[in-house]
């Protein structure tokens, strides 16, 4: 189990799985800073992801926790209608993971950079007793020209949502209580937590759609993002149907006596995308992007339902 | 000592600080991600600032500590002769610290930010065991419409430094020694290290003289750093005189039985600007930006030498 010799043993290490080029790339990784070649307007995200507090290396294997630090970050632009174009990598490494287990981290990370096309352009490690991992990717507009914002829908628009509300929320309490034997009875709720995939061109054929007039993607769950989302003062009927909730949500609430609606409104790190749409454009978007679910409507007033009852429940919150 | 009640409530606290507007940011914080308005290219980078690695909570205030984080990233944007424009925030937050702490810390790094009119447009929060930050600033050429780089020198290049070499470092040592207490008789060498100051007009003049070649920020110390500038397999004379040294570096490697000059090459943490400069342009680079100090030359052949004694050691590495 050799160690990591140096920082250019580490710089070596990313030398291997990231290329130093790519569409756009100035001056590459190596600089006081890198130099990009801009469109004229980009977007910008960052978000860290800490061991013990976002991921667990008991149930996560160094590829995933790569993969996934670089893929929740690529969902915030997937939720912008845009396309990822570069990226810039902070890690702090612990002395107990050896050289191998960087080598797989950042090769689960490469993958996704490889996936989309996304140049790793410069970064800077640090020793740290957790492994953390901070990135920040930008990205340009799609086709359409047009960023997604939130807040910009109106009342009688319809929420759409790409992907499974509550099923990564379901797969982080079985590996909690279970760990990976987990995945034999939950393997989809497992994958969700453990490699979610950002949803790039379902972003993409959102913003191409007119009608949409807002999104986000869905990462603290529906109950704190969609407050986010709704244009000021206003609220929604939310309802899930069976056929809208993923058979291992309803597996598992069933299990627990909860309600299924609950378990896909509280959820969390879903990574789905949530939209509005004005109605008139419904059609269109479902020849567009057949998966996109609707799951409500949002109201002139504030407030919300769900399956037709009051709900003013929060979820969770890093500081609550 | 109230305690953070809740992500909104960092946030609100961001937004005492920050202001949300600000040159070329079209969409602030509070989206998925930001949108800036963007010049043909920029220039990006990103450091972390990690507790217990990079400061102490015992002698870094916490404003001190929100400034050194923006600050030692803005140095890199001066490096490559550049205007920072803008900058995304990855916040750790253990739960010993209070409300008034990050209050603190966060108007620390608003000092800098407003200073250097630098807007923060974008961020997030984790909990996590130690103080950690991240930070990803972008920057726009200056008037001179170029980035400075490294390696583009040629033998026979003048090596100048706009900074002083080693203070940080002794700065460093005597906190270690004797916390605060030290800065009675360092006060510049402790300054030089809890609150280091980016040189972006040093910058703005370098890249405005077509005689400089190349550039970087001293941040690893002139000994690791010296050959990441250097062009391919060049080396340097170096000389110091008592006059180039801060006369705190002269008295701290006096008392320690050092030669002053080794204080200076292996150093750390200095954010000098170093760079080299074609010699026909000195004169007018002396004019622009008296401060600037030459302290060697770069050579044909791989190799140091430090006051014309050969020197092969290597400094500070995380790794190593």
């Amino acid at each position: 189990m050799p160690r990591i010799a140096s920082e250019d043993d580490f710089l070596a290490l990313l030398d291997v799985h990231f290329p130093r080029t790519g569409a756009g790339v100035v001056v590459s990784r190596g600089d006081d800073a890198a130099v990009i070649a801009c469109p004229p307007q980009l977007c910008v995200t960052t978000d860290l992801f800490v061991e013990d507090v976002h991921f667990r290396r008991r149930y996560f294997t160094p590829g995933q926790i790569g993969a996934k630090a670089l893929a929740v970050n690529v969902s915030d632009v997937a939720a912008m209608g845009a396309v990822p174009t570069g990226f810039v990598l902070g890690l702090v490494c612990p002395d107990d993971a050896d050289r191998d287990y960087w080598d797989a981290l950042v090769a689960g990370m490469a993958g996704v950079a490889a996936r989309h096309q996304v140049p790793l352009v410069g970064g800077d490690l640090s020793k740290g007793e957790k492994i953390a991992v901070s990135v920040t990717v930008w990205g340009a507009p799609g086709p359409s020209g047009r960023f997604l914002t939130r807040g910009s829908g109106a009342p009688g628009d319809v929420l759409v949502v790409v992907g499974d509300l509550g099923l990564a929320r379901v797969g982080l309490a079985v590996l909690e209580k279970d760990g990976l034997a987990a995945a034999a009875d939950w393997p989809a709720a497992v994958a969700a937590h453990l490699a979610p995939v950002p949803r790039l061109e379902a972003g993409l054929a959102l913003a191409a759609c007119h009608g949409v007039t807002a999104c986000l993607d869905v990462s603290d769950g529906l109950a704190r993002d969609l407050p986010r989302l709704l244009p000021p003062n206003c609220g929604a009927d939310l309802f899930f149907t069976p056929a809208s909730l993923h058979p291992e949500v309803t597996a598992h609430a069933a299990g627990h006596g909860r309600p299924p609606e609950k378990v896909a409104f509280f959820g969390g790190e879903d990574y789905a995308l949530l939209a509005t749409v004005a109605p008139a454009a419904l059609p269109t978007l479902r020849a567009a992007l057949p998966e996109a679910k609707a799951i409500g409507r949002v109201t002139a007033t504030p407030g919300y339902t769900l399956n037709g009852a009051a709900i003013n429940e929060r979820g969770f919150d890093h500081f609550g």
